[in-house]
C-alpha cells in the first residue's frame, strides 16, 4: 500500500450531463478533468453529444449476447467497472437532473457502478449552482451502487467562474478551495472502497 | 356555466415517458386515454418513440424566430398551451424521472404549461409502482409551472393489471377506483384553473 | 363575485417552521404576515415555539373522539380547514425539511389542507436559500393535498435582507419584487380552488 | 486484520424515527437490534421517546461550552462519534421523514457523523413501505456525512410481518433474505470506512 493513502493514483470516470447547444457544462468538465490530472490520477470522461446514444432504446444489461451491443457501451462500461470512482458534472433543468445525464447512466446496470464511492458536480447560471439536481442525483446514484460523497461541489454563476477552455476566471481561491474539499472527500472513499474490494477479493480467491 | 362542474369536457396533453424496447407505459398511456375519451374529455398523446426528438439541443423558447423550430415542436407547444391539464405517464428508472420523459418536458417553456394542473401516473413492474420517480416529477412539474395534484395513479406490477392493448386484466375494480379518484381530482383543478384563466382574461381586456 | 379577481380578501394560514435559539424564521414569518395583512388577507399564525405540542404522538385524526384532542389541535384544525391556502415558512435543517415544521403539519389530516394551494417561503443564512428543504416540502404538501404553486420564494442570507422587527434592509426591491410573485401566483391558486369549492357545494347541496 | 473481512466487529448506533402512540417501529428496530447482535456486531439504539429531547432549540454543536449542554446529547454524540455505521428506522409521514427522527438528527454536528455508511431501513403498514421518506434520507444523511448504502431495507405491511417483540411473522425466508443483503453492504462500507479511518490516522500521527 501506498504510504500516504491519499495519494495512491485512481481510476475516474466523468459523465457530463448535457448536450445543449451552448451547453456551459463543457467548461466544467474540463476544469474537473484537469483537476483530476493535476492530482495524480487518471479519468475518461463520457460526453453524451460525442457518444451519440439514442434516448434509451436497450440498456446493456439487458442484451441477452452483451457481443450484440453496441461497441461504444460495450467500452464504457469496461471503463465505469475498472475505475475507483464516478463523477458526475451536472446542470439542472426544471429543478431536475437533465435528461443527457439520467440516459447515459440508465444504458447500464448497477453491477458495473457498484462497490464505489461517487462525486456531484452541479452548476448553474443562476445562483443555486444546481443544487436541486444534486439532490434527485443522489437518489440516483444511491441506486446505482456508487454512493455519492457528503461534499457537493456546487457552482452558481459558472459562466462567470469557468471560462470556455475550462480556466477559473476572476477570484479563484474560492473554486479551487471547493475543488480541494471536494476531491480530498472523494479520494478518501475512493481509497476506502479500493482497498475493501481488494480484500474481498482476496479473502474469496483463497 | 355547466351545471355539473365535474362535467364540463376538458382538453389534456398526455405525456408518455419511455422510448424502451417491450416498454410498459404504452399499455398504462392507452389506459389512461380510453379513460379521458369515456369521462367525456380529448386528449392528445406526445409519445417520444413517436415524436423522435434528440436528447436536448435547443429547445422551443431558445429559438429567437420560433418559425426555424422544428415543426412538431411548435405544433406540441400549442396543444399544451391550449390544453386544460397535464398528464405524464411515468416509469421509475434508477428511483428517477425516465430521461424520456424529462428531455420531451425540457423542450418547452414553463409558461406554456404554466396556470394548469398536473397529474402523475407511475408505474412498475415491481412492488413500488414508481413512486419514487413521482416524487421527482412533482419538482419538475411544479417548476414547469403544472403543479401536480395529491393524488398520485401509481400501479405496481403493472404487467399483471394491464394488458398490451391497455385494457385491464384480472381484478379490474382497484384499478378502476384509483383512476377515478386521480381523475376526478385533476378535473376538479383543471376545471378551478380554467375557470381563473377565463376571469383573469375578461378582466384583463376591460 | 369581485370585479379584480385578484382583490378578493383571502384567508390564510401560515406555519413557522422553526423553535431554534436563535431562529431567523419569526423575522420571515412577520414579513409575510405584514404583506399579508398590506394585500388585504387575512392569516393566523402558527409558529410551534408558541403552540408547544410534543414530538408528533397523536395526530388531530388519530382521536375517535375529537372532543378529547388537545383544544390548540381542533382550533387550529378549524383555521386550516377556513383558509383559502397554506403558507409555509421553512428553514433547511441537513438539506431537509425542519422537525418543527413537519411536526405541526403532520399533526393534521390531509383533509384539512385538501382542496387549496399552498406557498412555499424558505430561507437560509447561505447562498442557497433553502431551496433543498423547499423540494422536499414539495413532497410533503403535495400528500397533505394543498399543493404547493411554482413560485418558490427563495430568501438566501436572509439575516441581511430582514431585520429581527420583519422589515427589509438594505436593498428591499428585489425581496419585494419576489415578494409581489409569489403572492399573486399564490392569490391566483388560491381563488380559483376558492369558487371551484363553492361551485362544487351548490351542485351538491341542490 | 480479520481473515474474514465481513467478520469484523462492528459498532453501530441505531435512531428509531417515532413517537407516536402505537408506531410501529419499535418492532423494527428490536428486530434490527437482534440482527445486529446476531451477525456479531454491538449497537446502542436511540429511542427519541426515550431519549426525550423536545424540538430543535439548541443543537449540541451550537454550545460554545458542551459541558452545559444535556448529559444525554453528549454521551449519544460520543456513541455516534465511536460508531462505524449509522443505521436510521424511519416510519413515512406524508411522504416525508417523520419528524422525531430528523429532531434527532439535526442535534449533532456533521462532524460526529462523518466517514461512515449509513443504512435506511424504511417501513409502513400500506405497500410501499416507506421508499419516499427514504428518498428524503439520502438527502438529510448525506450531508451529515454518513452516507447511505445502496441497499434500502423496505418493509412494506410491516404489522404482518414483524410482530410487536421484533420476530418475524408469517413467511420469514423473504425478510431474512432482505436483512441479511442490506447488513452484508452495510458491513462491507463499515469496514471499507473504518479501515480508511485508521491508515489516515496513523498517516497523520506520523
Amino acid at each position: 500500500m501506498n504510504e500516504d493513502p491519499k495519494m495512491s493514483a485512481l481510476k475516474f470516470v466523468v459523465f457530463l450531463g448535457t448536450t445543449r447547444e451552448g451547453r456551459l457544462g463543457e467548461r466544467v468538465a474540463t476544469f474537473i478533468m484537469n483537476q483530476i490530472k493535476q492530482r495524480g490520477h487518471k479519468a475518461d470522461l463520457f460526453d453524451p453529444a460525442v457518444v451519440g446514444l439514442p434516448l434509451l432504446v436497450k440498456p446493456l444489461h439487458f442484451y441477452k449476447d452483451k457481443s450484440e451491443a453496441p461497441e461504444i457501451l460495450r467500452d464504457m462500461n469496461q471503463k465505469i467497472i475498472e475505475s475507483d470512482g464516478v463523477i458526475v458534472v451536472s446542470a439542472e433543468y426544471n429543478h431536475s437532473i437533465p435528461p443527457a445525464l439520467s440516459n447515459l447512466l440508465d444504458h447500464f446496470a448497477g453491477s458495473s457502478f457498484a462497490w464505489k464511492p461517487s462525486g456531484i458536480v452541479c452548476y448553474s447560471p443562476g445562483q443555486y449552482g444546481g443544487v436541486r439536481s444534486a439532490m434527485q442525483l443522489r437518489a440516483m446514484l444511491g441506486e446505482l451502487g456508487c454512493i455519492s460523497i457528503s461534499n457537493l461541489f456546487a457552482i452558481p454563476k459558472v459562466h462567470e467562474r469557468i471560462d470556455e477552455s475550462g480556466k477559473l476566471t476572476g477570484s479563484q481561491e474560492f473554486t479551487l478551495k471547493c475543488a480541494d474539499s471536494f476531491f480530498q472527500q472523494l479520494e478518501w472513499w475512493a481509497n476506502a472502497a479500493k482497498h475493501q474490494r481488494d480484500v474481498v477479493s482476496a479473502s474469496s480467491s483463497k
